[in-house]
């Protein structure tokens, strides 16, 4: 699943832009998926007085609406975009507005001063207003999703890759860079995503189905639990795989 | 997790005593989350021209609005209970409005009639409206969530239980029962909520595709083991499924 995220100030053309990209990642028939940050603190999406929004004053923590057609899963809680990526299995991730995360980014805007504020090195087109103007911002292209869709969603094929670990250099630094320094690179054309070992051991986790992520130090105290057990049964043989299904149950 | 439903007309007082259920499990220490079932076809959540709406029109298949202080994920179909469930980690999920899950139910009504229509034989308890005028339906108490909630809940921790799998009766039986027949029985007090074989305990673990079997104190070891590690990951749930694949190497 490759990860990109588009940034830019209300009005540079963000949605218009993203939604274009949408269209024609849909029409090269790939699945997409998006996340909107929303960026005013009294966000709700649920309205007052709906029973969902009854049971979340009386002191629910998790509320899911479900409907015929939809399925709306509110956490209550800003949750992280490893975690919101997780229930996520589309080709695309689209993410609107974060420029927190450590993923490929478009800036959209309506004036060069806004490039600048919203610019950073894992930036790596330009689009938005902006682009109808001008076609480079050093010399990165500015790309119109209006006028000329087909080329952005090429360079977004190109260039955006799976989600980055994200760890903290302290904790991992296996690849010999920080995840930001990676993503930048990446992007350069200097590294590849799979020069990141992240995930691509020896060991995968899986809960409900979704992988969680372990650092190196980690996956080996894991293997080293299971190989403690699974070392003294018959049967065991010291090469090969290892398959372990366990149904996990607070009440057992 | 214990999971239960509470069914009843509109107007019957079903959401008023799912408010008094969950600030009752709250004051009591418990953790709750909740699951509304929408019966009307044009239900949807997102509003028109919100950017959220903008990108679902546009043809993205998963859709999340993130704010400071929550996070809407919107699946965009009608998901099943358990795979709702297991985005959950609470203590007691109630779901409204839901009736054709195998749970245990609560119905509440306003006249006799209406219980007549909404009961089924997972139902253990009448309540709504129709509670404060009678004591008792057919041997089943009706309890008011406004009256006595203390009542009302006391019943809820004796009699609820965690899901059952809700396998085709062709598929399991291997309690000798349907799902069905077996919730009957738990909420009879005939049998316990344990007799399913299939979740709790359950661990299985192959080596190179070959099924390696353990006895319950073995399994129950690699359990253990495996929970100490990943209980401390990001992501894990204390219920769900857990999977690991491992590649085991001498030389690693």
């Amino acid at each position: 699943m490759k990860v990109f995220s588009v940034v830019g100030y209300t009005k540079s053309g963000k949605t218009t832009t993203i939604e274009s990209i949408i269209r024609e990642l849909k029409k090269r028939r790939y699945s997409v998926g998006t996340v909107k940050d929303i960026h005013y603190e009294q966000f709700e999406m649920d309205t007052e007085g709906s029973n969902t929004h009854r049971h979340k004053q009386a002191g629910a923590e998790l509320i899911t609406a479900r409907g015929f057609h939809e399925t709306d899963i509110l956490f209550q809680e800003r949750l992280g975009i490893h975690r919101i990526a997780s229930f996520y299995d589309v080709d695309y991730l689209i993410l609107e507005g974060v420029s927190d995360s450590i993923v490929p980014k478009i800036v959209t805007a309506d004036k060069v001063s806004d490039i600048e504020e919203k610019w950073d090195d894992t930036t790596f087109l330009i689009s938005g207003k902006i682009a109808d103007v001008m076609d480079d911002y050093k010399g990165y292209e500015a790309i119109s999703a209006i006028k000329n869709v087909s080329r952005l969603v090429d360079i977004i094929e190109e260039k955006t890759f799976e989600l980055l670990p994200d760890y903290d250099e302290a904790c991992c630094n296996a690849c010999g860079y920080s995840c930001r320094e990676l993503c930048k690179r990446i992007l350069k054309g200097q590294k590849k995503r799979q020069d990141c070992v992240i995930g691509q051991g020896h060991i995968t986790l899986k809960i409900n189905g979704q992988v969680i992520t372990m650092v190196p130090f980690v996956q080996k105290i894991l293997k080293n639990a299971i190989l403690g057990v699974v070392g003294e049964l018959e049967g065991y043989t010291s090469n090969g795989t290892i398959t372990i299904d366990m149904q996990n149950d607070k009440y057992d």
